[in-house]
Formats: C-alpha cells, structure tokens, sequence
C-alpha cells in the first residue's frame, strides 16, 4: 500500500473557542518570558512516527484536519494549515473558517517560512514544541526566520496539551517478546553487532529514537500505535551500558524481565537499565556532561529536534540511516521463514475471501467496508493474528481512481458484477507483516481495463523479474514499472514500492522504489520491498498489483567484475486474476512468468487451504490458477 | 563519447627546484602580509570548463600529471595530487618521487581537508587562487578548515604563474559570427528572452561566467580551447545594458563591431558595451555598490568564488542552472536542421572511413593512430568541418576496455581481422556537432564478442525506441539502457548519455542519462542527447554503440493528464554493424528497430555519398544496411 490516512468526521470542527485559549497560552509568562506572535503544531509525535497515537493528534485537535500529513499556525492574526494534494479536499471539509487551508504543491501558496515573514511584525517570537519538530526542520525554520530579524523558539511545555483538556494519555499497552524462533538473533546479539559498528564508526554513544527501531533491537513489540506493534521508548547504548527509557509499569511481567534480564545481569555491559520515558532527556544530557568531547554520539537526523540539541555539537553525529535502521532492513533466515509463513496464511486468507466474495455479490450486499470487515475477519482466523498493518483500502469503480481512498459511510459502494474491485490490505502477524493489493472484476471487464490492466501487469513483472548488480538503488529500478504504460501514454504518480519490516511498521527505511530519489540505500539480499505499479482513470477505476518480495541473489550467465546479481521472490503468493488480463499484449516470458507464479500459488497456497480445510478457497485457487496459453 | 584526457608524455616530471621555488612565493611577503602553510592548484580555469587552455594547465605543470581531474596541494614538507580510478596508473607514471598520488574513492584515502588538517601546524592559512576554484568548493574547504582552527585564504596573484617563467599566453583567437541561418535567434532576440525570466525571477542583473553559454548569447565563435569553439569572455547583463569582457582586440573586425552593432547601436537597451576581460570584478563590484540591497543578481553556483564573492550576499543568487544554460539545451528549428545536417555529413565521411579500413586492414599497415588520422582527413573533406570535437579514440582489442583511451606512440595497435576495432570520434562543423561510436569487427567475431556487442545493441535500442512522458528526467531512462546486460550478469561503469551543444561543446548540461543521479533538468523536445552504453572486458576488447539523438514529441495511443509523451530520434546516422549482432539474441521489435535505422542511414545518407560521389563509402553502406530477418 502507499502511505496516507483519511478519515470519517467530515463535518468541520468548530475552532474559535479553542484557537482563543491557544492565543491566550501564546502571552502565557508561565510558560515563557515573552509572549510569543506564532506557534508551530506539526503533525508528527516526538519519534518522527509514521502513524502516531490520539495523544499525539495535535494539529488535528486545534484545526480539525486529520490526514496524515499537514502543519498549522496560528498566530495572534490569523491560523493556517499547509497540506499536501492528497488532502485539499478533506482539509477544506474538516476545517472551520477561522483556518486558511494553505495548500502546498500549488505555486501562489508560500512556504511556512515566507508566510510567517510576510505577516509577522519585527522581532517576532515563533514557538515551536522541540520534541516533535525534527532537527533538520527546525534548522531550515529557523534559519529562514533569523534571516529576517525574528526567532525560532522552543517552547517546552506543549500549548496544545494546555488547551486540549481532554487529551488521551499516551498509551502504554502490553509488551510482548519474541522468542528467538521468531527474531533469529537476540538482543543480545544486535547490541553486540551495534556496537561492533559503533567502533568501526569511532562513536561511543548511539541514541534509538525511532520506536520501529527500539522494538526490533530488543525483540519487544507492543500495540501504542494502531497498525504499528510498536511501544514508546527510547534507547541509549553505550560500549558498556545499555538505557532504556519506557513506562516502567510495563516491565512488571516476569516474562519480560527474564527476557531482558532486568533480575539477573549476566555480563554488566549487556545489563539493561531501565529509566522512566521521560529521563531520556537529562539522562543524555548528564552522558554528554560525563564524558570527555572525543566521545561521539549517533543520533538519526530525523531525531526531535529537542534531544538533538542536547547533545552538544561537539559530540554529535548525526546520520540519515542508523545502524539499527540499515540492520533491520536485512531479514535474516529466520524472519525470511516467518515472513513466507505470515503470507502463506494472509494468502489462504484472501482466497476464501475472493470465493466468498464471488458468491455473495450477485445478492448486491456486499459493500466496500463489509469486504473489508469479511477480509479482517477471514485473517483474524488465521493462526499469530495480530491486527491489520494498515486500514484497508477496499475500493468499487471510480473510488478505486482514489489512491489513497479508505471507504467511508458516506462513500460507501456496493461490489457488483458491473465495476472493478481494488483491495489493498495487509496484516500484523507474530511471524511477520503482509501488504498486498489485487484489482479483480466480477463480471466482464472491458477491453480498456484489460489494457490498462495487462501494462500494470507487464510492469509489475519487470520489477519482479529484474535482475541487476548488488549495490542497485531501488531508485534505478523504478521505471522498468513504468515502460510499458508509458509507451502507451500512460503512468502513475505514486513510487513503486516501500521497504516492509518483519512483524513491524508496513513502511520501512531505508530502501524502496521510486522515481523521486531520495537517498535510498542499495538493495541487498534479505531485503523486503513491495512491488505495485497501478494506473488511476479519474472517476472510473483504479488498478494496482502489489507483491511483497524478497531480494535474494541471482545466477545470471557472467559475473562481471564479481559482484554478483540479485533479483527478487515474491512472497505474496495470491493468483492475479487471468480475466483481467489480454494475454495478447504480455510476451512469451511474461506467460511464462504468469504461469509459474500461479504454479507455486497453486502448490503452496493450495496446501495450506487444504490443510485448513477450506474448500471454498481451495476451489477459487485452483480454478484461478490454470495456466494461459 | 564520455569524458576524460590522457595524454603522451609518460615519463615522470622532475619537480624538485619547481616545488623549492613555489615553496618560496609562499612565504613571499609580496603575496600576502602573513606565509601561507598550504597551496591548492585545482585544474580547473576561471569558468569551470571541462577542456581548459594550456595557459590554463597550472596543475599539470606544478605536477606533471595531465589527465582532465585533479587537485595538487603543496606544503612545506609534503606535495599530493588527488585523482580518481581512471587516471590513477597515468598519474604514477607522469609524477616523480616528489609526489604522494591520493588515490580518490579508495577508502584509506583521506581528503583534501581531512589531509591538510592531519598534517598542518596549528592555526595554519591555506591559500587558493579564487578565480579557479567555484563559489561551492570553496565554502566546503573553508568550512572544513574553520572548524579545526586553519583559514583558507584567497591568494590573489596565482603563485604557479609565478614560478612558470614560459607559460603560454591567454589564447585569443580569431572570432566568427553565426548568422540566423545557423543561430535560427539573433543576439538580440536571446537577451529579450533572458531579459523575460530575470524579470519572472525578480533578478535585474545576471552575471554569464561559461564559456559556452556566451558564445551561445552572443552567436560568437572562437577557438580558444581545443576541440570546444568558445573565446575566454565574460558577461553581465541588466535590464537596460549589456557588457562583454573580452580582449577588445577581437573586436576590431568590422563584421564583429556589425554583428555586435559595436558602431550603430539602435536601442540603448540593447547596446552592448565593451570591457577588457579583466575588468569583470571591478566592473561587477561597481555594479553592485550602485545598486540597492532589493537588486539581485544571478550567477551560477560553479562560478569561480573570487567572482561570487565580488557580489555582496545581499544581490546574490546563486543558481545550478542559468538560464542560458537551459535556453541553451533545447535547440530551435534552424540549430535541428543545422545538427542533423551536420551529422549527415559525419556519416558520409565515417562510410568513407569504414569502406577505406575494410581494404586497408588486410595490409596491416592501419593503426589506432593512422585510423584516427584518416578519420579526422575524412571529415575535414566535409563542408563547414571546423575540427574535431574531442580527440579521437582508436582502440583495438584489449585498448578497447580501456574506456578514456586515446591512442599513444607507445600503446598504438594494429587494426586486424582478429581483434574488434573501436572508434569514438566527432567533428565541430559550423551547422552542429558530432560524437558517434561504432564497434565493428573485420574479420569474424567471436560468440561471445556478439553477444557481448547484442546486449549492447539491446540497450542501445531500448533508450532510443523508449517513450516517456513529458517531464521525465533523463536518469530515470538509464536501467533500460542496461536491463539486458544486467539479466546475463553484465553492466559498465559509466553513464548512458550526455547532453551535446549545437556547433558547441560535445558535453553539455543539464540534461543527460545517468545512473548517477545527478541534478538533471527533465527531457523536453528539442533537446539533444548521446545514447552509449558499453560493455568492456578488461585485457580483450571493449564495446560501445554511440548515435546522438534528438528528444522530439511522441503519440501514443492514450494522453494520461495531458502531460503528453516524448521519444528519441537518431541524429547519427551510420550502420550499426550486422556482424556483430547474434540476431536470435534481439527481439522482432529490435529487429525491426535495427532495419528501420538501416533504412533511413542507406536513404540519407546513400543520397549525400552519391552526391559527393563517394563510391567506396556507398557500396559499403549498402551492403551493411541490408535488412536482417
């Protein structure tokens, strides 16, 4: 899937009550000692998270707006709030008129620094809460408001939280630990090879701020986020010592404080040392005090901006992809094995639910959020069920034109024989994450959607079937996806694919596919990406085929200059849906790659229903999966 | 052709009493009020050009190393040359023991700063000349040796000059104008256009430091730098008045003071004014002093730092592309008919060329030496021939891996029936310029040379048959150039494309097709690009497949979004040879591809060779355009 959040209350939210009492904190002395003539609220939590919890749906409580991407501002004057394209349209439906929707990509909308310069008086004061602006962000702020006489500052106590009188705690769910048959290396293991890097990169601090990152170092997973099995924590390792910083309640299971040996330490240097969350910031800071200014410190430049600073320049290095982020990336045989097994199930799943789905649409009954609710509820039977990964994107006709389309009441369509259906879901399972999308119709696809079709096929299959050096960037791969719709005049404006974690975020760093470079790392073997070109008719239909595979080596003829090839396997193993097709337009490799596809579909998945018994499913597999000619 | 020089003289250079010498200016209080510790000769010249003046070859001379990339630094005690993998055998040989090579891209390799700063003595001052190193180079030098307690001081007199009693003078060579029939724009007519964008980008002055992008403004030629057609001048253009610097002794031809209206100016707006070269900085710094703050000025962000920071922070705007620079890239009408007649006439003198080896090579007289002559003899028959574009490579077998070759007394090889021959060569005519590769055996290949040379062909094909959509930045179409080698284990290590003046230099920005990813400007139609992939096996034999083609509009079957779609058209029209290609290897729309190319190579160019009666050349383009089945 690609990433966004829309969302059901469509309705604006009514705002001047709530902007009055935020204005007022704004000439609060306790919270500063002078006023300040801008406040900044970004959408992001202080880990730069994705997805992030109710407690943390700031700029959603004070404008209303509650997509995943935007920034408001209020000053004494005015509030506005800058979103990106994908939004106008919700935005301007959940806002009130006490905001201006700032809309960005357009040419006549200013950046947030040029408005704040624009209305500001001289010497204006503009707050920002340092811990969840990142500090690449607030230098590019800050350098621009200095440049024009006022200052960026960092306000400590939220003013938000100030006003939202109702504001969920931040959550603290269960913890639970996975077992080496799970993760295939301890914890123990990856603080060993952390540090391993950390010597050969000469630092003697690294500081985990990213929560995907802290739960695949420990082999902790929790639930504080919806979709992400992920737990608020920070972690700061040293070449002797271990922090952890997390609501210490949590850590009261027996199970979990053998798991991390919180009783009874082995070795001192791999003792974990718990902390209350919220030390992490004078802990760091008596760290830095402690130590001579030789000693470096890791920190991600994705990092708040308030725990960066902490640590003084001197001893600072901060670096785009963490060790912990590039090592996770790298699937070891163990999370291979559980991620194959998470799709083997995800895939029985989904074959039950297209048979299902089959019989019950003639009875037009069957609506875009029901399918989604029966996708849910076919997987939640399948053994390690967590939760979804993502809301499902479950899409009829014209809402499939929608990238980003999540069905709401009001937007609601029934599935028929007569549109096309477009399911992107996936789920959290204990031994691992699936995300899959399949673009079927029930009834007779016309000719323009088999075409259409047939070129996000034939693109689909040039990413999977690529083969290319070790040490290519997934950017270098993107427009084999694109060849064929552009030489009909056709394309898509989304990448073509994301990373995956393992029984983690859907979304991952720091590889993916995409024509907008942005500084991917080379592919590896163990490496999961998705692959899901798609093309959009505007108020017709949407298609998208998306896999999740696997980079592992390749064997092609030659082996110039040793350095070896990669291609990938796909993981997904659900049949793409033949009728759909114009098998008149795919090459005689591509048949081929269709019909092997389909064999190992057919073997596995058909082994696994029959195993669970399910005969429905077991029928839609086999008869989807006879070959073309 | 891609770039790189190497060059004859393979014997060390005795530097010793040179580097004594250079030792003292650097202590020589007429130079500075305080002895710099360090000495930076970058090899570049005032405007950052890619072939430079031999006045210009500082480093070479302090050095002895003469490839295109390198930076020497001299200290008291230690003097070390910078350069990379492709030069790395030529600088050990062309250096003496005076000199420690720094092997860049290796990884025990330290850089410039982080050298420096390991050896200098506390609170050091390093010294550069600033008209040779650009405004960003500078910042990062400066910044690296800031923060470890050092400055990096502009030397104003260049302390090499000092020392190099014979150096050649500033070439001033004889300038030409082009008429509409070649420039399809007057002079004139290009300053209104630049006049138009520094008013959309609120900019009253812009500051013309590339040599290219003058002689384009101006419709001027010279022959000031090998193989390139540019004069050493400045310009600075405002809202009402033009200034060229330039020696003013140029100017004295009647047809020049004509063609500039030096004598007859008609509006004052578009007087041009003349300066002498050297007054730009003092010329520019008046400018500024007289203007106000809210007056800005633009100038490329790789003009030299001594001309950048003449222009107080305030005006200044640097840019990665100027808009000549742009205007530049997207040839009109006439510059299109000028190319392509331009490439005709190459043609017909390559048929000449591979018609006359064909009977020469069986004598075993032909060398990669009197081959490359014999070219070079064949173009200068041409009409309007001006010169080579870059300096022919020759190479035969083993020289062919050798991607920069150029052929040498002491590595010439002969041409023969057992070894595939590579010739990489172009012209500067006055109607355009010409770059082709061809790779050809004359005798019988091997298999694997053919297959090698088909995946080469397969490539080749791909990008040029390649449709896009409009927008579509030139490194996104690089993997198609390589898919097919990729899927056999094969690649080659260097870009697909660069961007081609028009009777201008052979490397030109801001487009081009590259892995790299670069800061490229998206295709639009008109511009022009070369299409080269390779294959090279080291110690055996090397392949390329080289046409210049012209970016121009396609019409697909479908217009998603109106954004409209774009595709290649060969300019270089000679036979790709059939010997070479394993057809079983290319698919019925290659083959197609190959007898469509053929097609039109016998037609156009058939016509010219039976023009000039080339005999020779015609029979031998007949038979090498039969279609293949």
């Amino acid at each position: 899937m690609t990433s966004q959040k829309s969302d059901s209350a469509m309705s604006p939210k009514i705002t001047g009550e709530l902007l009055r009492q935020l204005r007022q904190a704004m000439k609060n002395s306790k919270y500063f000692s002078e006023p300040i003539q801008a406040y900044i609220v970004p959408s992001g939590d202080a880990h730069q998270s994705e997805y992030i919890a109710p407690s943390d749906c700031r700029r959603e409580f004070i404008c209303g707006f509650n997509g995943s991407a935007g920034t408001a501002i209020v000053t004494e004057q005015h509030a506005a709030m800058w979103t990106d394209g994908r939004y106008f349209l919700q935005a301007s439906q959940q806002m009130d008129n006490n905001w201006s929707l700032m809309k960005m990509g357009l040419k006549e909308t200013p950046s947030q620094e040029d408005w704040l310069i624009s209305i500001l008086p001289e010497n204006s004061k503009v707050g920002v809460d340092p811990w969840i602006i990142a500090a690449d962000q607030w230098k590019n702020m800050s350098r621009a408001l200095t440049s024009a006489g006022h200052s960026l500052v960092a306000v400590q106590d939220n003013l938000i939280d100030a006003v939202w009188t109702d504001r969920p705690e931040r959550p603290s769910t269960q913890l639970r630990y996975l077992g080496l048959n799970y993760t295939g290396m301890s914890w123990q293991e990856k603080i060993s090879a952390l540090r391993a890097k950390m010597t050969k990169g000469k630092v003697t601090w690294f500081v985990a701020t990213a929560l995907d990152e802290i739960a695949w170092l420990f082999n902790l997973r929790g639930a504080d986020i919806e979709y992400n099995p992920v737990f608020f924590a920070y972690a700061i390792v040293g070449m002797n010592t271990i922090r952890l910083f997390v609501d210490l309640k949590r850590l009261s299971v027996p199970a979990l404080r053998d798991h991390l040996q919180l009783d009874s330490p082995c070795k001192p240097e791999m003792s974990v040392h718990t902390y209350p969350y919220e030390s992490v910031y004078s802990e760091l800071q008596a760290i830095c005090a402690a130590h001579s200014p030789k000693d470096k410190v890791w920190i991600s430049d994705k990092a708040s901006c308030a725990l960066t600073q902490v640590i003084p320049k001197i001893h600072r290095t901060q670096i785009p992809y963490t060790p912990l982020c590039l090592a996770k990336a790298v699937k070891n045989a163990t999370e291979i094995q559980g991620m194959k097994m998470a799709h083997i199930k995800d895939a029985a799943a989904l074959c039950e639910l297209f048979a299902w789905l089959e019989k019950e649409i003639p009875k037009a009954t069957v609506t875009e959020i029901s399918a989604a609710d029966k996708a849910e509820e076919l997987r939640s039977q399948q053994k390690d069920f967590v939760g979804l990964s993502f809301p499902t994107i479950s899409s009829v006709g014209p809402n499939g034109a929608i990238i980003h389309y999540r069905p709401l009441p009001e937007t609601n369509r029934t599935l028929s024989l007569n549109e096309v259906y477009l399911i992107d879901s996936g789920a959290q399972y204990v031994d691992g994450t699936t995300d899959v999308t399949r673009t079927v119709h029930f009834g007779t696809p016309s000719a323009y959607e088999k075409e259409c079709f047939t070129y996000v096929l034939k693109g689909h299959i040039a990413v999977s079937a690529a083969v290319f050096p070790n040490g290519t960037k997934g950017h270098l791969l993107d427009s084999f996806a694109r060849a064929a719709l552009w030489e009909s005049g056709l394309d898509y404006l989304h990448g073509t694919g994301h990373g995956v974690g393992c029984f983690l975020n859907v979304h991952e760093g720091p590889c993916g596919i995409s024509y907008k470079t942005f500084a991917d790392e080379p592919l590896e073997a163990g490496m999961i990406v998705s692959d899901e070109p798609g093309y959009y008719e505007d108020g017709a239909f949407g298609i998208r085929i998306e896999n999740v595979v696997l980079v592992v080596p390749a064997k092609p003829k030659y082996n110039y200059r040793n350095r070896g090839s990669l291609t990938f396997e796909p993981l997904t193993l659900v049949p793409i849906q033949v009728k759909m097709m114009n098998t008149e337009l795919l090459t005689q490799k591509e048949r081929d790659w269709v019909n092997e596809y389909h064999r190992i579909c057919r073997e596995v998945i058909g082994a696994e229903l029959e195993r669970q018994g399910r005969k429905g499913g077991l029928e839609w597999l086999i008869r989807e999966t006879q070959p073309i000619a």
